[in-house]
This record gives structure tokens, sequence and C-alpha cells, in this order.
């Protein structure tokens, strides 16, 4: 391999996409970028709808949103073969590469989004000071998708030019709208990962060290993003608050309650009530009020349990107010079990090489929640096996912070791990 | 009329019952000497479950506590051959004198329960100072029923020595249970002023001065009176918290909503959560849970708007925590709109007084609540006439405090006023 | 007086201001025409600075908001000669005229201020069909201020032109910023009204019929409007929830305990939590909220009473959520007591007026809150008198309403019915 | 050892504890026995306030409730010679023998009290069956302290027995009021175990099977018990409800808040308020309101952290509501990790035993809390060494239960167990 020239690739890449962040289910100059060259090496791609079940798409923006970001993609240097595949913002690409020889099906899962943060524009922080910071107010990749993605396409040029010594069928997701956990399901949905015996997700940092390899990552927490709101009726609060039905109030006693809900015994539960807006002005009983809740559990069953009191107490506030409630759920994410079959393999991999210095097998650290969790859980039900594993980078600061940054070293790592993984799974028939 | 004679009767009888208190529904030894000492005078008496509807007896003690006091009234000067009228509770009485003339049907109402409060043992407290101080702890006639009872068999008295100068028929009624606002309704449902022309309750004291009168008091307060309890599922605090449904929160989240019920534009309104019981240990999720409630408005409609909202907010507090509730109204009172062709009869007989100083015709001061305003309600729908009120008194301390105690004056002042009244609207036809 | 002339200028005026409103503190365009025509009817004109306390100006937009208008102002048709008078916001105007005989100092106040409220462009909405709605999206005269300043523009006028008929001095004052009660405390700390013997506020409309005038309405609730913001600390929610303070549920417990203020046995309360906004993301503990608060009562003092308890709440709150908080009072209005002495000249004129079918002396009728009231106060404590008249009007729609709309024959009304006790008054010595 | 003979003792002792429980400070009737016995044996005796500071005695019952209590010991079976010195309530017992030889302090921790719970009347239940059910209502040993008691005079007769095969000097602490974590903490103040090298505390059941050992347990989560009070000021809930200091309400919102106490990311938490008792009367503005709290963590630290909070909230609400409160903590507990050195000890003598089929060294598995901590914790800042280990036994019904009974098998396996580790430790020098 010349993995020099790929080591360049790799980065410019992943700067590019760095610059052009693009938020879940708006990823439509990356899914172009990405879409053409995977094109170019060969692979069989299927986009779009395709892969994606529309009724399992959560939180996805509304039309205008969507239609005004496809103006800005397509002027600032989406592919224009390819963005018309994407531009309902249905982002998300399959791309398959059959060896026509006997052999397992293995699937590499990543991430394209970016996230709502302000980019620094310190002098110490790297994307400032090289020029690649995001062009976009209030759009950065804090968390590494544009890492993820950048590994993708390395991997897949990699698997191209190697395709001689693999078996079976290789298929590279890139998912769309990993943040909030919404994008995951509605690509199983779609029946993407049906035929799949082997499946990697992985991730770069999140607590793990530069040149460390986390085989199989069981930290994540079940989760579910739930956004709730309570229309009532208005009225002046001087002359005839009577008269109004307070959509504020009931919001106020939900929050309180919610947060209020019953520790589990069985494992850790969150319950965090991130946004409420309510209210039109002093002088009137508000009529409406919105909230962002979001649930977690150790478990799925322990997030369930969360996520059924929160329903009950938007339903009790909602009595206890007489205004109506509206209750979505716009992400989610399951508790994972990763399958020692195949962890084993990325650890064995992560061993071999001279760029690791340490592997690990198996951690229980919390790591936040992951909707490539429903990927693992459907594969592993027909059957498969499914893995997480972390790639250790050194961090500029943390994830979903504002100065984050990656070692850009452990782009390569990454990869030939991948690939290696690739060779030994591909074999084991 | 030997009014001397009168007027250390009335004292002896109030002393008597001052002595005895009885609360509401247990009235048994007053009723059963109030009932010897009428039926000796000549009136028709109609008494227990025939003036009282037991379906609408609210807040009625159980069994247990009806059966021990009927005990303590046989031991305490009961009259023996009247008590077993009396011995479930059913303490009302109706007594009537006919003229066989023609005239309009005049009725009377006094109340008979004392207050759960433990009477002073100071020095200067009057009722212990002349031995009349309640022979029970935690009883007493701290609000001046006593006095009630008194001045109704004053009048009794004063009619029968009279009776061929009255016309019609005169009706006494002796209420039970008028604290909480418990026993009219059982009464009126009872049918007992179906057939009343004029209706006459009367309060001494209530904030008016020493030998004034307040001919139409309209300042009652309609009120309802609710237990509300929350029965959910106990467990261990530290070992099984999620198994538990927690009544305590129910309650503490129904407490704080009720209080915030919206004020209303066109009158007041009062909630108060009196009492709040919850919880059996303080390591066991707590399974139930109590709550005494009262609520109040300008007008019976203001007070059935709090009402309502109490019963949307318990229902919303038990879906919240997954409980079960349970509410009953165990007391009610209604606002009253005195009727002036009987109040003016009562502020003539004042003015003609030469006891009384001042009568006030109608007055608006809030005065709490009454459940006279029940029989109000029916007389008038019927095409009646009604009014509620007020002789003036000197109090040694405020009504329901432990040192309550009034000017025996007013005992007197009240009866002939009463008597004269009656005699005025025998007359009316 | 040839009225036909002025009933067009009246309308004409008041459709200029309809089309151009300007909110609170921003009423740099109006104040700039009314400046410039009270110049030159040869009133002695104070603006400013110079009639409005800095330090006293409640709820007042920041520099940025007020320059940008500043602009806007220039661009649409301010008067060039005096726009600057008012460039910092500060848009009060009193014109005096000085009779040079003896005589009283009789005042009136014209509020100019416009509301935030995106007028109606239904066809039947007259303003848009006679083309005067307002050129601005979100900003509206919804309530009739800009009929207040076309009244008070027409009684200037009469004044100017019968001057030589009139003793004493007459002061009129065209006051900033009535909506959120916020402007008229800065003026009377400008010592407007000091040498004030009798003081006219009035208003249209506010449920007055057509045709009809009350001279005192007695009916304001006194209120004040508070602004409550708690900072905590963020910190991710699923990672290290204990790590933040928690502004989002200080926010919810202080609403939820505010609307829980004990009701007054003295008068009427309202407490409103019109807005509450908090947290910046679902999975991140809330660190910011932001609450709009309005307290009313019966009295000042009765106000006061459930300030004082949304004080307590709001620093309970913080010290439960380990959070700082900040409370500013950006309005505040008094309740009032009306002069007798000056409202029976008003009823008087009204009564004389052809124009009016019914004149009222006296009303009770709750109609919101007001800040001429600290004129009123003010007026009255220095030994003068005071009173709040209002001009029915038949309204298209309530009061702050986007299809609000008057009869503007009330116009010419209401300048000769002031016109006239200004006259009355003036003699009055 | 005849320990035939030993196994009926320990059962003959055991059913008379059971018989006759006695809750927290008033194991007066207990302590008189086993102070007899371990006399008898030859034991040195400590007693009382010898070896309880009574600072440190949380949640000790009053003064009427010990003398009442003192009467009922000395009428049932209380030991009169022994009796005196527990009569102020102060039960604790310290039974030292010195060997007289070289060698370590060993001590052994026993409790004695039983739980304020009426036992089953069941037929099936064994205690009532064999008629040792507990002759008071409402007071049982339900957790098996009775059986604790009699293995510490098991282990007592067979050292007394063979003190000539032990060096060093032998500690068998009798601790009352473990229920409730509330007794240990004042034995460790007085200095109890300062001396001691090796603490071995005991439990039978929680979770254990029969006949096996789980030599150290250090799933004990760390417990803090609140008593938290306020007082308010009551006013008449109609008249004049403005006057009142709400105190049911501050404790509501204390409830409702202290509930949301944020999760920790280190490890579980609780929180309960398990008794929530407010008001005097439906139409009072309540003045009173008392809260039983308890708060768990699964370190010191994390029970800190919502100690913390709990404090901060009850502040909070107090201010909110313009009461005092009372913050009292009567029980406490402390998380604990197992010293190997003397678990592994106790691990050995279980795989000795032929009646035990399995021991395990340690286990994690949650078993409520423990004030057996203290003595741990301060053991091992003086360099010392402690375990808590646990008895497995088959239980008819859980802790805490009314129908909770033990094996008796086990009485005799764990006397062995804890004789055998004393040889073994009392010759580790």
């Amino acid at each position: 391999m010349v993995n020099n020239h790929l080591a360049e690739k790799l980065v410019e890449w992943r700067r590019d996409f760095h610059q052009y962040p693009e938020t879940g289910f708006l990823e439509m100059r990356t899914a172009s970028i990405v879409a053409s060259i995977l094109d170019q090496l060969g692979f069989e791609l299927q986009m779009g709808k395709n892969v994606m079940s529309p009724d399992h798409c959560m939180g996805k923006p509304n039309d205008t949103v969507t239609k005004q970001h496809l103006e800005w993609a397509r002027e600032n240097g989406a592919h224009q073969d390819y963005i018309d595949y994407f531009s309902e913002g249905y982002t998300g690409i399959v791309a398959t590469l059959d060896t026509n020889k006997n052999g397992p099906t293995v699937a590499y899962r990543f991430d394209m989004d970016a996230l709502p943060i302000n980019e620094s524009d310190k002098p110490e922080h790297v994307p400032f000071k090289e020029g690649f910071r995001s062009i976009l107010a209030d759009k950065m990749h804090a968390c590494g998708h544009d890492a993820h993605t950048s590994i993708g396409l390395g991997l897949a040029s990699l698997i191209a030019e190697n395709k001689d010594n693999l078996c079976g069928r290789i298929k590279l997701i890139f998912q769309p709208a990993e943040e909030g956990t919404r994008g995951a399901k509605s690509m199983v949905e779609a029946n993407v990962v049906s035929d799949v015996d082997y499946f990697i997700a992985s991730h770069v940092g999140i607590g793990v060290p530069q040149d460390h390899v986390v085989a199989a990552n069981n930290g994540f927490l079940a989760t579910s993003k739930i956004d709730i709101s309570f229309k009532g009726k208005a009225s002046h609060a001087g002359g005839d608050p009577e008269k109004g039905d307070n959509a504020l109030l009931a919001a106020a006693t939900a929050s309180l309650n919610m947060s209020g809900i019953s520790r589990h015994s069985e494992g850790s539960t969150r319950i965090n009530i991130g946004e409420l807006h309510a209210g039109s002005g002093r002088n009137i009983i508000p009529d409406s009020a919105a909230l962002k809740v979001e649930t977690r559990g150790d478990t799925s069953d322990i997030n369930c349990y969360v996520k059924k009191q929160v329903e009950s107490i938007a339903v009790g506030a909602a009595t206890m107010y007489n205004v109506d409630y509206n209750l979505e759920v716009v992400g989610e994410g399951k508790s994972c079990n990763c399958s020692r079959e195949v962890a084993s393999v990325i650890h064995e991999c992560a061993q071999e090489s001279d760029k690791i210095t340490e592997s690990v097998l198996e951690s229980n650290d919390s790591a936040g929640s992951e909707d490539a969790t429903f990927f693992m859980e459907e594969v592993q039900k027909n059957g498969g096996f499914a893995t997480y594993c972390v790639f250790g980078t050194e961090l500029a600061a943390g994830h979903h912070n504002e100065q984050f940054d990656i070692n850009e070293d452990t782009l390569l790592q990454a990869v030939e791990i991948l690939y290696e993984s690739c060779m030994k799974l591909s074999d084991l028939n």
C-alpha cells in the first residue's frame, strides 16, 4: 500500500468536510462528494430513499430548511452529478462491493453529520490556524464525524485497490443524522443490514488515548429524544385569567415531575429537560409551551421505563391544566452488547498494528449514546455479529466543544485496522 | 312575657350545652334534651332520618365513633326517652307548631354542633371561672352554637306561650354538623323546608358589635370541602425504587398545582390544602397520601370553577404517578342572596327593640361560609323568602379560638327579635 | 370653532400615527411631528431628558435597538428639526401655555406608543381597506394611543386658538411607553406635574360604548412587571449531570410556586408568568432561564404584597438549584382614586355635549393597569386633583387584538369635552 | 465442642429475643440478658454511656418513651442485676476477653434492635406456630438481629470455653439501633474500636442462599436519614389567607424538588421522602410540616452530594414561603471497602466448614445500608482490617416483611465460622 498518499488524502478529505459542516438530514454536499468517490472506486451505490425509510427518519428538518440548504450545497461545492439523489434530505448511502466469491457480508458504518455549534476562532485552534475552520456560523464538526467520513473513504480506497484478495461482500454504510440519534433507524427499516454477517461501527476519541484501541465498547446508554408541546388557551392575565388554559404551568410542572422520575435499581438512568419555551407575552395567560426532553438508561429496558414515566407525566400535566399535548420521539438509541466474535478480530488487528500501543478488548465506560446500536441489534437478531470500536485520539477539547479537534494521525490508523479486519472477516467462512 | 325567668333559662341551657359539647352528627345528648323540651312545649316532632337524608350527610363519622359517642351521651346526661331517636348520628330535629289558622309557614334554623378544639383553662376565661368549661379535651363550643340552640329553645318557649296570637305554621329546625358545612344539605334533601314561606337563619357574633343587628348578611362565600386520597404502591426505596408508585409525590404536586389555580375575574376565590399526610416509613416509597382541601368563591359558580380545577389536578397528579385517587366532597356551602321581604321584617323588629342600638339592613362583609345557604336557596327556589341575620355580641376572643366566649345578654335579645319577627311574619298573608 | 376642519385633521393625524407605529421609548417619529405642531401652535416645549429621569425609565430598549430605530425614523417621515431631541429614546414632551393670567395649572396626559403586534391584513379590517395599515410587521397601534396623540394635538389646537379665554397655565404631556406601564414614572421623577392643580388622563374604548363617557375610572389595578433571570452552570446531561446547576428547573419551580401565591383578603390579586425561556440544547443541563412576570392588585399595597412574595420565591428557587438570579422591575402602575373635584367637571362637560348620550360619574370596572396613576398620585399628594376619564368608542375588536380599530367619531368628542373641561377648570380659582 | 447443646442454646436465645423485640435505643431487656450471660462467661463488661457517646446517638427516642419502655422491660423478663446500666436507653455493651498473651485485638459486632412492624399471625408463620411470635403489636424482629444477638452469645460461649487456645484480645460489641443506621457512630465516637486490629461484622440472609457465605460484602450504599421540619404561621384560610406562612407548600415543593436531584455520573444515588405530615385543619393555612428523608449513594462522597442538595432545597423552600426550617440527621451509614486481609480468613473458614456448600470471597451486590461501616472505616483508618460477611439463610419472606423468618441452622454455622476466624486471627501476629 502506498499509504503516504492515502494519509494525505485522508487529511484532505477530513479538512474539506470540516470546513463545510452539514447537520443531520442535510449532509447533501458531503454525500454527493462521498458518492462520487465511491462510484469512481467501483462500488455499487444505493442512495436516498432506497436506503432510508422516510417514516422512520426522526427529527428531520422541514421542507423550507431542506430546500434552503440544497441551494447552499449547490453553491458550496456539492458534486453536481450526485446532489439530486439527496435533494430531499435523505442523505444516506450504501456502497456495496461484491467479490463474487463465497464469503460473508461485512459492513462498516460511518456517520457524516455535524453539530449546531459555533466553531472557535481562537488563534490556537488548529482548524482556524490552518484555514479549515467551518465557513458557517453555528455549524461545526465538533464530534469527529468529518474524520469518520474520511476514514470510510480511505477504507473504500484500500478495499477497491485490493478487492482480488477479498471474499464475500463488503458494504460501506454512510449514515446521516447520528447526532440526536435520529438517522440509523431509518436505514435499518430500509433493510440495509438484513443480509449482514459482520458489522462494525467506530468512533474516534470519546476518552480513549492516542494510539489506543477499544475493540468493543459496551458503554452506550439507551436513549430517547422527545419533543413535547402543550397547547392551551390564551386570555388576558389581568382581565380574564380564569378563561385561559395555562400551557406554561403545564410545562413547568411536567419538567419538575419528570426530573423526579425514580431511579432504577438495575442500572443508571438520566432525564434532562434541556429546553423549555413557553408563552407569548407578559400579560397573556400562556397558551403554548415546548419542551426538549432526553432520557437515558443503562439498557434499552431501563430507558424504556424512564420514557414511559415521561409520557405519563406529560399526560398528567395536560390533564391538570386542561391543555392539549403532543409528544414526538425525535431520536432514539439502544444499549449494546458487542459480539466477541467480531470484537476479537478488531482486537487482533489492533494488536498487530505497529502504530497502536495498547488494545483493550472490551470497555464498559459510559460514552453517551449512539444509534449505530440499531444496526447492531438488527444484525445480532439475524444471527450476525456486531461490534462498536473506538480509535483513540488526542483531543484539543472535549466532544461538542467549540475547540474540539483531533490528532489526524488517527485517520490512517483507523483505516488500516478496519481494512485488516475486513481481510480477516471476509475469509471467515 | 316573664322574660326574667326566660333570661335565666337561656343562660342555664347555653351553659349546659357549653359544658357538654358534641361535634357534627354526634349531637345526641344535645338533641335528646332539645327534643324533650320541645315535646313538653307542645311541638310536633320529627327526628333522625325522618328529617335527614342519609345519602346527603357529608363527612359523617364512622359507626365505631358514633357508637362510642352514644355510650358517652347516655352516661353524661342525655335524655333517656329521646336518645334512641339519635343513636345512629342522625341528630336533626324539626319541631312544628300548627296554629290551625290560615297563614304562612315560617321557619327558623338553629345549629347545635361544637368544634374539635381544646378549651382554655386560663383563669380569666369565663366558662372556666364560672365552672362550665367543656368537660371534654379537644371538644368545645367555640363558635356559639351552644347559644344558638339555647336561643332556639327560648323562641320555642315564647311561641308556645303565645300560640293563640299566631297564624299559619311555625317550624323550628335544629341542625347538626354546620361546622364543615356538612349537615344542612341532608335536611334540605329530606324536604324539611319544601313548604316554607319565610326562612330565617341566624348567628351570634361574627364581627357585629354588641347590641347591633344585621338583618341580611350576604357575605358568605360558597365553599366545598374535599377529601382527596391517593393510593400507589410501596417498594423499598433503596432496593427497588422503580417498583413503587409514589403517592406522596402525587399529593405534593397536586398541592402545589392546586394552590396555583387561577384567580377569577368575577370575584374572590380561596383554595387551601389544609392537611397532607403521606407515607409509612422513611425507606419505603410512599403508597398512600391524603389531602384535606377547601375551596371558596364569592358565588356558587365561582366556587364551582375552583372545585372543577381541583378535580382536574387530582386526576392529573394520579396520572403522573400511576396511582389511584379518590375524591370525596365532605362539606358544601353556597353563596346567598337574602330576600329583602323577610330581612326588612328583622330590621324593623331590631329597630323597635329597646335593647338594640343599631340595626343594619344588609351587609356584604365576608363572614366565612355557612350551609344554611342550602335552606335559603331551596326556600327561594320555591318562591319563598329567606334571610340570614346576625345578632352582635361582645367576644372574648375570635370564633374558633380556645378562649372564645360571648356576652350572654345577646341570648334574650335574639329570642325577642326572632319572636317579634314570627309575630309579624305569621300575619303576612 | 371650525370643527369640520379639526375633525379632518384629527383623522389625518391619527391615521398617520397608525401607519407608522413606534413602540415604547422609540416614539421618535411621532414625537418629532407632535413637537413641530405644538411649536407652531405657540406652546413652550420641554423635551427628552428635560422631562424624563433616565434613572426611572423602566424596560427601555438597549442602544443598538434605539439607534436602529432612529435611522428608521429619519427615513420614514420624522420631522428633521425635532428628531434630534429624541434620538436617545427619551421621547417625552411637555408643552406649556401660560395665559399670564391668574389661574390654576391644568394638565392633560396623552400616550403615544404602539404594541409589538402584527396588524391584520384581512379585507374587512378598515386600516387595511383604507390604506393606513401599519407599514411594519409586528408593530401596531392596537390600543388606541394613535387616537390619544391625535386628540392631544386637537386639544392643543383649540387651546391655542382660544387662549385669550383661558386663565392659568395649561400643560399637555405626551408620554412614551405606557404599554408595560414603563414611561410615566420617569416623567413624574422629572417633576413634570409638581406644579399641577388639575390633572386629566384619558383613554378611548376599554369597554365603554360609543357616545358614552366615564368621568372617573377607578378600576385600574396596581401592577408590577418583573423580569427574572436565573444563571446556572451547563454540563453534559448524560456524562456529568451532577456538575450542572439547573436554571430551567429553578425557573419551573419558581413559576409553579409564584402561581400559588396566596390570595389576599382585602382585594383582588393577579400573578402571571407570561413567558419562560430556558436552556440551550436537549442534552445540556440548562444554565440559563428567563421569566416575564406580572403582578397586580386592587391597591398598590396588595400589589406590593404579591411582588414581595415573587421576590422571596425567586430567591428560594435560586437557592434550591445553586444558581444566580437577577430580578428587574421593568414596569409599574399604581391603583387610583379619582378626585371628585375634577371628575365632576368632566361629567358636566359630557352631559352638556350634544354628541354624548350617557355620562357616568364613576366606574370601578376593572380595566387593566395604567401608569398615568403615577401622575395622579403625585398630583393628589401635592394637594391637587386628578381623574382618569374614558371616551367610549365602538371597537372592531378588543384592545391588543390584531383587528383592533376605533370609531373615529370619538376623536372630536374627546377633544371637545377636554377643551370644555379646560375652560371650566382654568376658571376655578 | 459439644455443639449439640450449643445449637439448642442458640435457638432458645434467638426465640426468646424474637418474642420480646425491642426497637433502637430501647434494647434494655435484651442487653440485660446479654450482659448477664457474658458476665457469667467471664468477659469484662463496659456498658451504657461508657461505650456510647450521647452526643452521637442519632434518632434516640425521648425520655417519656424511654421511661415507659424501661417499665415494660422490668415487667417482661429483663435481668434485674443489669437493667439499671441501660435504663436511659444507652444499651450498648462491649465485652472484652484478654488472653494476656501477645496477639492482635479482634472484634466482632452484633446488632440487637427490632423493627416497628406488626408480626404475622398466619398459621404458616413459624414463630406463630411454634409460639414465639412477638408479644408486642407493632414490634418485630423482622431483619434477623435476634439471630445476630444469639450468634454473638454463641461465639462468646465458644471463646470462653477455649480461651486458652487464643492469643491477644477479643472484643464482642453488642450494638443498639442499627435500624435507621443510628447506633454505630456513637460507639465509634466512644472509642470502642480504636484499639482493634481485625474487625468483623456479619448479617444473616440478605439474598445469600442457605449454606452459602459471602466473606466480604462491599455492596452497602452510603446513606443519610434526615428529618426536616418547617414552621410557618397559621391563619384562617377563608378570612386572612395572606397572613399565613404556608409550611405545607414549603414541604410539598421541597419534596418535589428533592426528588429531582440530579443523578450522579460516578454511581447510583437514591432519594426518598418517605413521609410528609403537614397542617392542622382544612380551613387553616398550615403552619407546620415534617418530612422523613433518606438519601443514598454508591460511595460516601456521592451520598454527601445528594445530602448537600437536600439541604439547599430545604433552605430554598423555607425562603420561598417565609417559614423556618429545621434539619436533623437522624441516621447515617457509609459505603465500605472490605479488607482482603480479614475477608480471606472468613473465606478460608467457610471453605473448611463441612456445613457450607459455597463461599464467595467478595460481592458487590447492593444490599441496602449498614452503620457497621462506621466501625470499619475507623478500624481501617487506624491501620487495621475490617470485613462485613454474610451467612446465607433460607428466608420465609424478605427482610422487613411481617412474615420474615430464618432457617435456624444458620445460627450454628455462623458461630462456628466466626469462632474459627477468631482462632486464625488471634494467631496472626
